[in-house]
């Protein structure tokens, strides 16, 4: 089958053997793949992984020991537990010591004709959600891992430092409860979506900043001076940068007391005044995979719009096309 | 007056000026004062402090606007507050931008004949808690910050590293909601004071583990196999060793989505490899100051022991041999 895979290179392979259905899997034919900044730092040397790249997907399952799955269109989770120990008996199976996951660590990924994952993985889409958002189900899921892990205040004030994808759906996800967000970005032309949604932003070069939100009427207005960029000033901080200059930023932002979400797996190591952050008493949360079933309820009730987030979508013939558009634009999609 | 002060070198001086009472401020003539880990930092020049030392203190009120106060027996709070801007507004006083701290930062601290501090920042000692007790209030207190921070469960597994002052405090006031303790350090000969209370130790070293704990006979056992130090299996962690070496082993220790509680101010800056902080969803606390209302309950109730911490007691006038004798030692204490 054909499979684009990463072995010290990336590339497309025309006969790469199709998996064999193990039991408690699924083998499922996606339709559409999202190409994540993961997937670039692996062609990068990020987690040592050769195989078959991807794991946000939306696809039909094929063949299926329950047949109840098959022909039915799912989304995944892509930590497959062991089930058995005592992390996944806690309920944390996204962090199984034995986990392997799709596309990133030994389990071949979703960028492929067909590929396997086990069932307690999946979910169906609902009718109403198309595939061009379902496959943004699972950073949707990611972005929600913030409302998961912590407890935002509908009074909270809360920045978002990058306005990359990640941070276009944290930013989303994190104005759910009603708070004050801001996103702090150096691409104004992808900020239109932020403003309708009554989102304030900023550039981060001047922290200057603007904030458009719909009035009564509807109609659409900027205000340059009702959210002030104090340092120090917001309660939650969400970095979604993976540049220590992105993290230098966000911690500049947090309040004594404040909490500093780290979200990318790629800042590596970083020299942080650990002193400061004792002083300060402020709490630093890393953030990894979220809950599935509340992004695709999210998706299915248009509270959060993943439409403007998709910059390309590219056949899969063209797949290393896509992955060379792919590192500093929007999200590209490979279609199957 | 005579005064124990830093101004680029520790000195006893003999004609340093009394304190001037302030309106709000009460003048205090402290009677025991404890060498603290900070004050030997500041000697090595954190904070930049110059004035005179000492944060850690019981004393009897001299002078202050409020008779009341006058002739009481008190503690405090060593952060002084404005009591005006929004941080202190929302319950962070220990936080105000504006602070000064007591003997740490442009405030004279309380190795003096005469010190100054807000009424704001005073708490009646019950005559039930001697002077030796009560001059423990300010770190106990701060050991208690982590449970304030955060919640403890009585079911969670926690590791305190570190066997110095602050860590004995840490895994007393840890063990109370009924959490299991252990204490990993190098310094087996302070350890019967844990073993008593049920608390099991570790050395550093060998990363083995003892457990003593008495049976219902009153009788001590060793119980060697019963805690094991199994790396990531504790929910939280708590690095009191202010060493970047104690702070690795702590966050060996810890699992994935637990608590990783920084509680020393003098780590400065520190390679950690925030991926992993990522990816094991890890949370970071940076822990300070605490409540001292409750650090005073449990020392009136007993169920915190500080005596077994106490190394030494000296006169004022062998200041400087007491800051001598603090570098490795338990609590040093000063008779002014």
């Amino acid at each position: 089958m054909q499979a684009l895979l990463f072995d010290g290179q990336l590339r497309l392979a025309n006969n790469y053997p199709a998996p064999i259905l193990a039991p408690g899997e699924a083998l499922i034919r996606p339709s559409l793949v999202g190409i994540c900044n993961t997937d670039i730092e692996i062609t990068r040397g990020y987690m040592g992984f050769r195989g078959v790249l991807g794991h946000e997907f939306v696809g039909v399952v094929q063949d299926c020991e329950d047949r109840a799955w098959v022909g039915r269109r799912v989304v995944g989770e892509i930590n497959a537990a062991c089930g058995r120990c005592g992390v996944c008996a806690r309920g944390d199976q996204s962090h199984c010591p034995e986990r392997t996951t799709l596309g990133i660590d030994r389990r071949d990924g979703a960028m492929a004709e067909l590929f396997s994952l086990p069932i307690a993985c999946l979910h169906e889409v609902p009718d109403s959600v198309p595939d061009q958002a379902a496959v943004f189900a699972e950073p949707l899921a990611a972005a929600l891992e913030v409302l998961q892990q912590s407890h935002l205040r509908p009074t909270d004030r809360v920045a978002v430092v990058g306005d990359g994808k990640l941070g276009l759906l944290c930013a989303q996800a994190l104005r759910l409860p009603g708070c004050e967000v801001v996103v702090i970005g150096r691409h104004p032309e992808r900020w239109e979506l932020l403003h309708a949604l009554g989102i304030a932003t900023a550039h981060v070069g001047s922290l200057d900043q603007r904030r458009k939100t719909k009035d009564e009427q509807g109609q659409a207005f900027i205000s340059p001076s009702s959210f002030a960029l104090r340092p120090s000033s917001f309660d939650i901080v969400v970095d979604c940068t993976g540049q220590p200059s992105g993290l230098a930023t966000a911690r500049s932002l947090v309040r004594p007391r404040g909490r500093l979400v780290l979200k990318s797996t790629f800042a590596a190591e970083s020299g942080m005044n650990l002193s400061r952050l004792v002083v300060d008493e402020v709490q630093l949360l890393g953030s990894r995979c979220g809950p599935f079933a509340p992004a695709l309820r999210l998706l299915d009730r248009g509270l959060v719009n993943v439409q403007p987030l998709v910059a390309c979508q590219f056949p899969f013939s063209q797949g290393l096309d896509a992955f060379a558009a792919a590192g500093h634009r929007l999200k590209i999609l490979l279609e199957i």
